[in-house]
């Protein structure tokens, strides 16, 4: 997906204060499965192929703090900003690194097309990316929008209902959004101090400054902005969701197993590790997943399977091996990788199908929970 | 709390169809810690101690669902009425109730001030209902008002801008609204069919056919609408959140071990129940708890505390005994109780802080995740 050969940049301002979501952190700052907001945006952003060069702008207290969140989960392609004390002044910021093209060590070519994104909406997709820019191409400027979930009203100076708006007429503005940049530039440089303080809207002052009325592109609900502390608490929900389907275990089942193997196989559509608690072998893997640089980007659940065929029924398990477990997966867990231990148990007088279900279902809940609290426990199936 | 000795009743519109949520329950019955939405909602006006009549209005075919929901959750002060096919219509089924006097088994009294809220809304708290019925007792309505987190546009014919309105002088009209009984009833009895079918704001009504203009009372965040999958997500999260707060955990520890418990007293803030495995202690006390009724409204975690004082280094843990333990929480679990093991080992040889913070955060991760995967479990401190 190449959007008709044109260069094109993205502005990310994540200057704002987060003083809706309560608390000392700015919302972008705040970690989702202990990786940070903006990390997610950036992400998303640097996925898409055709994107040349992200500007994020922060508030100068935040700039360390954002060069390390680049250097820690290897971003490319990021140059951070100074940014203004108002949204539209970090934008301004953002696009006069274009304009000015002085960035300290890199040249910045001007894109023809900029994407104006925002540092809080984690979940933007490359299909909605391309749709704004093709229709910025065309209009000049474009922007995602949502239907309307509330009615709005205007209330009166007596702090009485004015009116309402008829909710199908209107739509909320969210992003991203995008512009030939010498519109949204343009439309920047001569605007008022009044707009760049009190506005928020940049396809507002594309209108008044360029007379160019943005193309609107209906966004997916997940376009929504990170705000309320319930907005952090979806986000970490959805982002967990997704994680707990990409899932890649590996078997090398004895012959005496198999059967148990090939069941929870199929209750896992998927295979399963059941080494013993070979701690060579896990430390091969950890390694391995330490070098894939995977785990940087969310933590990884490894789930070690001990397959019990003892048929002695007073089978137990020593304090001290459960003790290593924990001190190892305490280790492990400092590199983002979570071990768990999961006890298989296979006789002849058990019902085998409802302890692959156990099992399984104890897989899917590790797995989707990813509670770093619980590492190092071995569980039962 | 009364308010000023005027007769309130509230009406809850739960008829819509949740097409925004994707999944084929609407949003309202979706369960939350395997309890409906609606259900929240209810008990949020239920203990209010002087709102006099909730009626719940549902679609035709959700009526015997929502009557089960009434008597399963044991709800007071409850009538079901049938809803129309658009949120006004709904509404207006609602307040009939109250006008028209024939609700099929009791009399219910019209009253003086009547609440219009959602069943969507789980988290309304008492003083916003408050505010809304005594300022609906000046000025004839009421409703509950946030800022705008997205700015609103309107869009052209051409699927352009028209133009973006100034966002701070707009708000998003949320609920609850309250209303004085007979200027919303009339309201609703003058407007047209237009306004019936494609309305959603009840301000406007009043506005409109009453010449009242509503106050409107900022409310708190968490008023917000459950309208997307990411929105009950939230819900979810902030219930297990102010659940997690409510720990009742009982002690009677012996002698031997009271440093452990002491310090683990104060790693919780509370007490702690240690009891060995005594399973008719354990089954009173799941009894009491069923008797209690609280299990039905909330899962309840209770968390069996083994502590291990052998100095036996090689001690061991029984799979037999475990299984145990297994088969008791499954059993439990039907009654909407959640049992976990939690073995805290105290021997000279170990370092007791450290053994006693992992039993903290073990506990608190247990209560806080109300994992029902993972009962019968037997974590290691």
């Amino acid at each position: 997906m190449e959007p008709v050969s044109a260069a094109v940049s993205a502005v990310l301002p994540a200057g704002g204060s987060g003083e809706r979501l309560g608390g000392a952190t700015p919302k972008q700052f705040c970690g989702l499965q202990g990786r940070p907001l903006v990390s997610y945006a950036v992400r998303a952003m640097e996925r898409v192929s055709w994107i040349s060069d992200i500007i994020v702008v922060v508030s100068p207290e935040n700039i360390e703090t954002m060069k390390s969140i680049i250097e820690k989960y290897g971003h490319k392609r990021v140059t951070v900003v100074k940014g203004g004390i108002t949204r539209h002044r970090s934008i301004f910021n953002g696009l006069k690194v274009f304009a000015e093209n002085q960035s300290s060590n890199r040249l910045l070519q001007k894109p023809e097309v900029v994407i104006i994104h925002d540092a809080v909406r984690p979940f933007v997709e490359e299909d909605i990316l391309l749709k704004v820019v093709m229709a910025a191409k065309e209009h000049g400027a474009a922007g995602a929008i949502r239907p309307l979930v509330s009615t709005v009203i205007a209330s009166g100076e007596d702090g009485c209902l004015d009116h309402s708006l008829e909710r199908a007429r209107y739509r909320a503005s969210e992003m991203p959004q995008a512009f030939l940049f010498d519109i949204i530039y343009q439309a920047y440089q001569q605007c008022t101090d009044h707009d760049l303080d009190y506005g928020t809207e940049c396809l507002h002052l594309a209108l008044k400054y360029c007379k160019t009325n943005a193309k609107l592109v209906e966004g997916t609900a997940d376009l929504w902005k990170v705000t309320y502390k319930r907005d952090l608490y979806a986000a970490e929900s959805i982002i967990k969701d997704s994680l707990s389907q990409q899932i890649c275990i590996i078997t090398d089942v004895k012959e005496a197993v198999v059967q148990a193997g090939f069941l929870l196989h199929e209750s896992l559509k998927n295979q399963v590790k059941d080494k013993e608690y070979a701690t060579e072998e896990i430390q091969k893997l950890v390694d391995m997943l330490e070098k894939s640089n995977v785990p940087l980007l969310y933590p990884v659940v490894l789930i070690l399977v001990h397959l019990n065929i003892s048929e002695n029924i007073s089978f137990s398990i020593g304090l001290e091996e459960l003790t290593k477990i924990k001190k190892f997966a305490r280790e492990v867990k400092k590199k983002n990788i979570l071990v768990y231990g999961l006890l298989i148990q296979y006789k002849d007088h058990f019902p085998l199908q409802e302890t692959v279900n156990s099992a399984a279902a104890l897989t899917m809940a590790l797995i989707k929970d990813r509670n770093p609290e619980l590492i190092g426990q071995l569980l039962v199936a």
